[in-house]
Order: structure tokens, then sequence, then C-alpha cells
């Protein structure tokens, strides 16, 4: 039987490397064959590709050439992990995919949607995730708690006007297709987040061995 | 005044580095400021690239992942070399450009042209090569020329048809856009090839300066 492909978005600060240890100890308690993956990046090739897009270099780098890199990433992950993964039964869980190529190349920096719309038709195409968890929370207090995990002092108002973006983003990729992303409250507790997720995990292990 | 925008297109064994010594040559001669570079590559971040794309590696590569390296790569050479040095009224002299993904992606390996077309426009658009040199010669005679270059001993068939499918959508090319690219006969005496390449040469330098 086919894997499940999940994909986490959010923001910073919103908790996504907590809620991944989470789901990784959910699929072993349950005993889910599973893959961790993320992007950019998940195999040699694509890992290579993502250290060209966030190595620091003198170098202007070109907002199409960055969104064509992004892209080429996706395909080669899609095609030679995710796929075959999904294949053989195992779930894929994967740190960031295309929401987060509309939030931060499209939303946030203005990149051109109908670039983005036929790219995604191109490397996506129907091999969308079953599921996005978004891990959702106000942007001051996404802040926060990355300003304690780093011992930063301030926040300047710029980045909080880009975290806006983003938040905005995602909300809207959410509205626009709510039975793939879904909202999961991160402002809340820890216990209630991870309650949160692993009603999103029974819901697809469900529908998965036909007990929903 | 804005420079001219050359590329050098052919297949193996046509010549294409003793043509760019002379065009080197005869643009000395000329005190045309110019720069020499080449796909995929011409900036840092574009050889990146380049290397990523020639590496041998033991991952599969996937169609889409190489075609949208190569683009991603053609949009910084433009933007950050190209476009630049064009401007400043400098000559741009590229080894291969636009028309090799055209060949080699799609007419020998069977690469999705539409996709091509779109990426072309969005990379490219109105920037083509003012001309395009296509060296054409006959397929066993670039491939006698590169077995004596390398001293090997035999060609295989399978090489041989590859390189008819390159000489072909290089043809099919220069018959689409003939008023750009402009074949020259790579199979006649140096001398002449050199005539050939200096009569274009002096038609673009003289378009340029209004004398033609």
């Amino acid at each position: 039987m086919r894997g499940k492909f999940i994909s986490l978005e959010g923001g910073e600060g919103s908790g996504k490397t907590t809620a991944i240890q989470f789901i990784r100890q959910w699929l072993d308690d349950h005993n889910i064959p599973y893959v961790m993956t993320r992007e950019p990046g998940g195999t040699p090739l694509a890992e290579e590709i993502r250290q060209l897009i966030l190595s620091p270099r003198s170098e202007r780098v070109n907002d199409i050439t960055e969104l064509l890199l992004v892209f080429a990433a996706r395909a080669q992950h899609l095609a030679e992990k995710i796929q075959p993964a999904l294949a053989h039964g195992t779930w894929v869980i994967s740190d960031r995919f295309l929401d987060s190529s509309y939030v931060y190349q499209g939303k946030a920096r203005g990149g051109d949607i109908v670039m983005l719309d036929q790219l995604s038709q191109w490397v996506v195409g129907d091999n969308k995730p079953d599921a996005t968890l978004l891990l959702d929370v106000a942007v001051e207090l996404g802040q926060e708690r990355v300003v304690q995990r780093q011992h930063q002092d301030r926040l300047d108002k710029e980045s909080l006007a880009f975290h806006q973006k983003v938040r905005d983003g995602f909300l809207e990729r959410a509205q626009a297709d709510p039975e793939r992303v879904r909202v999961v409250d991160a402002s809340q507790s820890l216990d209630s987040v991870k309650q949160q997720i692993e009603e999103q995990l029974v819901k697809l292990n469900n529908a998965w061995t036909g007990n929903s």
C-alpha cells in the first residue's frame, strides 16, 4: 500500500523542529516505516543545490535563478526519493515543500505567481502532499521564541513585516486548499500542539488502513 | 553604444575552439572591447551550477532537474554578466548559449519543447544573441577530427546517431531563425572558415557603427 506524504510548513519560531520530533516518535510507536527529509534538499544532488542557494556569496543572485534552482532540487527530490519511498509503502515527512516556494519566493519576495504555478505543474503535478501541517503562530510570539533561542535582544521592524507576509502567505495557501493544508494552532501549549498533530496523523493513518 | 552579443554553436569536432581564438584575434586587431564567456557557466554561481550538471555522479539526474539547472545558470549569466557588459559597449562572445539547450536537451535527448520555449521566454526573452555562428560539419568529418585529437581508435554507432541528431538540431535552429543563426561551413579549409567568420564579424561591426 502506498505511503502517506506529509509536509510541514511554518514560519520562524512556529515549532517545526519539535513537531518533527513528535511525528517521528508517533510513527515509531505505530510501527509505520518512514523517511524524514527536507527542502531544499533530500538527495545528494538536491542537497548540493541547497548549498548553492543558501551559501552566502558576494554575487547578487537573480530571482529567476533562485526559483529555478529550488524547483530543480524539488524535481530531483520527488523523482529520486519521495516517489520511490511512497511506492514502497514508506511514509515521507518533508520539512518544507511546495508551499514554502509560494510563500518565500512568491508572497514575501514578490516572485511571479504565473511562473510558480507553471513550475509547480511541471515539477509537482498531482504529487502534492496528502497533508500539509501548517504550524501557525502570531509573528510576535514566533519571534519571541526565536529571540530566546538565539539570545538576541531586539527585533527589527523590517524583519517583522517580512515575517507577517510569510504568515499571511501560509494562511492564504491553507484557505485556497483547506483539504490538504491543515492549520495547527502553534500558539497553544506544547501538549495541545501535539494533540492537534496527532489528530491529523490518526486521520491519515485511518484513511490509509481504511478505518476512517 | 551597446555591444554585440555573439554565440558560437556546433557539435564535436566543428572547430569551435579555433574559431574562438580567431574571433579574439580579430576583436583585438579592431580595438573592440569584449568578454569571452561560456555556457553553462559564466559567473561564479553559474560555474558552480555547471559543475553540478557536468560532475559524474551515481545518482540518476532527472531530466527536468537538468533543464532547470541549465536555465538557472543562464538567467544568472544574462543578468550578472552578459547584459551589464553589453550595456557598457563591450562585445560578449559566448561558447554555447540557448540553441545548445534546444539541441542537446531537446532534440538529442527528447526534452519537452513546450517547456524549453517557456523557459526561453522567461529567461532569455528578447535578449537573444545578435548573431549565432553555427559551425556546421558532417558528423563523420567532425568525429574524425575528434578521434585524431583524442587518439581514440574507433567510433561507435550510437555516438554517430547522437551526433547526427545534434547536427540536424542545429541546422533546424538555423532554418527557423536564419537572420540570427548564420551557418559557417566548417568542413572547408581553415582559411575559408576564418574568412566566413570574418565576414560575419565585419557585418556586425558595420551594423554597430552604422556603416552597413
